[in-house]
């Protein structure tokens, strides 16, 4: 499996992607957090000097161009994702708020005492608890999907499950643990059979897919800039317009009205609805750049290189008698393992000793590690700057592990 | 008026200041947003860079370290502001969602029908939309402190006003639209001597006057960090731990949690409690920064600077037949001003001409503009890198101003 020739030279981009020794760093965490390239480093520091002011209210012409290019953010997000309209984006701190928005402005208005959510066992923490939170507050109850013996949502129990009590399915598009890709249109049309939404939860699927929100038929998808080589703090929840318009705001404050006197406020149309306060302004200048720079290198492209170093390493691996593999064969280029008589946090630190990094732990899906049967385990992912030299460093690390551990 | 010598070469630390011919910018916005001191860029960039990794989740070094300069942040803002602990240092997008998460989670849980909720004709929107909100949900009432004839919150009217029926008094420590400042410690015993807790809107004080959490004697205290030379992005909500601990989380996701099951879900303490999913990594990063870079040079210096200018200008205004003040004498850097015959938004627009920004409009904050009869007002807002040459090129740009207008 070779990558692309534009993505071969790429890792030069990343100032992150060199150790403390000046060492190459073999990141393999983008599933955590993605590695920033320098065109969106420069992008955040010319917003935050030579070009910044606030946005929305100035009279100056600083601020007029710093709002230009804010909502210029939200046409280039409308596009990459293929939204109708930069009215359908909301600028959020991160997908774990655009959830919370949605559970609280769109489920306090719809969701009652008899109705029923539905997850699946593999759900981050963030596409959880917030329906917890709204299930308490309304009375409404949670229903779990299983899983398939390959780790993918299994969307046969999810036809058997549905009912018309059913009034919101909420799903990650591309599992953060194992990689497992949804098959969305047909979950789509088993929620809208029921007359349920459907919520995608785009975390992995944004920085490794080519997502076009009118085909994937979806109601509402989050996603998170940190995750797509974009700055901290900043994320997306696109929803259809007609649906916007008919949620009361998540937060109050300025920006988001349209006048305000202590007897009657009357708020804004969305987006700015739901854009209470100062923005993130320079964070949304930068997400600009970092969709740039992703959409320059093809999002067919990413897919096809993450997911095939997904299948190298996993294929590598499986010739290592104490390792356990989880997930499905064809993975969005995230494999997650455990090592018999190896603790994966153990794991995780040899290999940081050779410039390695994975991430261990429960990956904020206590429920999936319960339904594997683990406390943990270790997690390698892929970004579209990773090649064959960072499987082999993880490999050598591996083999080092072995010995320690005498096996 | 004489700025300190630390004070008078700062200019040059902020590359936002230079407009785009490489002119001098006399920005007097900082009320609305304050430029960033090179540091701070180089703080961000070096997050994003060289340093990037996420915090609290990895087993690699490179995360161990970033978690001990977000943790370092968290510590840095406790200090600067006279917490007695981190823990009572919640890290938000900015004050506006301080403030909702105080009136959802506090107050969602204390407030019911029959209560009361006090706030002042000054504040901003932000300090007034939330509370309508959770107003509505619970039944609670809002009452509305007036002001002194010279723009103050008048504090002999919040002590007739008070009942026991008043649970929380929210209130601008400073007007962003006047620079009045509140006699805090009256106001905290006025509060508490009926049972009520305090939060101060802290957003114009942060940046201005050295604050001490234990000494204010106020409960909620919030503040923006892009208004204190700091990125956009993050915030900070301090609170006693003990109303802390007693306060159910306001969004859920990962990190703000012990244990997910689908039966039980069990929330970290706080402030992790108030933090859920990634949270804004460098920018807290770069906020410490900002909070290095202010608090070198003295606030109370700072203080005196802001203020003198502010006395300054008035003093200039007041001898301009067309031009009325509004706000007390004794301003805390912000003086807004009407000129008749004038839009505040052409004369923006002429001094923008020079190279001379200043805010027009209502400052979200309508309620106010009523009061003082007027449908906006123009703002010139001074930061410590403002001196003399910014007040001599307003003054020229509103005698330009007058002779367009033939006055």
């Amino acid at each position: 499996m070779n990558a692309p020739a534009s993505l071969l030279t790429r890792k030069a981009d990343f100032p992150g992607l060199v150790a403390a020794e000046g060492q190459p760093w073999h990141y393999l965490d983008t599933a955590a957090t993605a590695q920033k390239p320098q065109a969106v480093i420069d992008a955040m520091s010319n917003a935050l000097g030579r070009d910044y002011a606030t946005v929305h209210r100035g009279v100056y012409s600083r601020s007029a161009e710093m709002t230009q290019a804010y909502e210029a953010a939200r046409r280039r997000v409308a596009e990459f994702i293929g939204a109708r309209s930069e009215n359908e984006i909301v600028f959020v701190r991160g997908a774990t708020e655009g959830i919370n928005l949605v559970a609280q402005s769109w489920g306090g208005l719809n969701l009652k005492a008899g109705d029923r959510i539905m997850l699946s066992q593999l759900e981050h923490h963030s596409n959880i608890v917030p329906w917890q939170m709204i299930a308490q507050q309304t009375g409404a109850e949670i229903d779990v999907c299983p899983l398939t013996e390959d780790h993918l949502i299994d969307l046969g129990a999810l036809e058997q499950m549905l009912t018309p009590q059913h009034k919101i399915v909420a799903l990650a598009h591309v599992s953060n643990v194992l990689g497992s890709i949804l098959g969305v249109k047909r979950a789509a049309k088993l929620a809208h059979n029921v007359g349920a939404k459907l919520l995608l939860d785009g975390c992995q699927a944004a920085p490794r897919m080519r997502l076009n929100m009118q085909e994937l038929d979806c109601d509402f998808y989050v996603l998170s800039a940190h995750k797509l080589y974009g700055p901290t703090g900043i994320g997306v929840l696109w929803a259809r317009e007609e649906l916007l318009d008919t949620m009361p705001p998540y937060q109050g404050g300025g920006a988001m009205i349209d006048s305000v006197t202590f007897e009657k406020t009357t708020y804004a149309p969305p987006p700015q609805r739901f854009e209470a306060g100062t923005p993130m302004i320079t964070e949304a200048v930068a997400m600009h750049a970092a969709i740039d720079y992703v959409d320059a290198l093809n999002l067919e492209s990413l897919f096809a290189h993450e997911s095939g170093l997904a299948t190298t390493l996993r294929n590598e691996l499986r010739t290592i008698n104490s390792i356990r593999l989880f997930g499905p064969e064809k993975s969005a280029g995230i494999v997650s393992f455990e090592m018999e008589g190896v603790h994966p946090h153990d794991l995780g630190t040899i290999l940081d000793e050779e410039n390695v990094a994975i991430r261990a732990g429960h990956h904020c899906a206590q429920p999936l590690m319960t339904h594997l049967g683990v406390p943990a385990t270790a997690r390698a992912s892929f970004g579209l700057y990773s090649d064959e030299s960072d499987i082999d460093a993880l490999l050598r690390g591996i083999e080092r592990t072995k010995r320690i551990f005498g096996q």
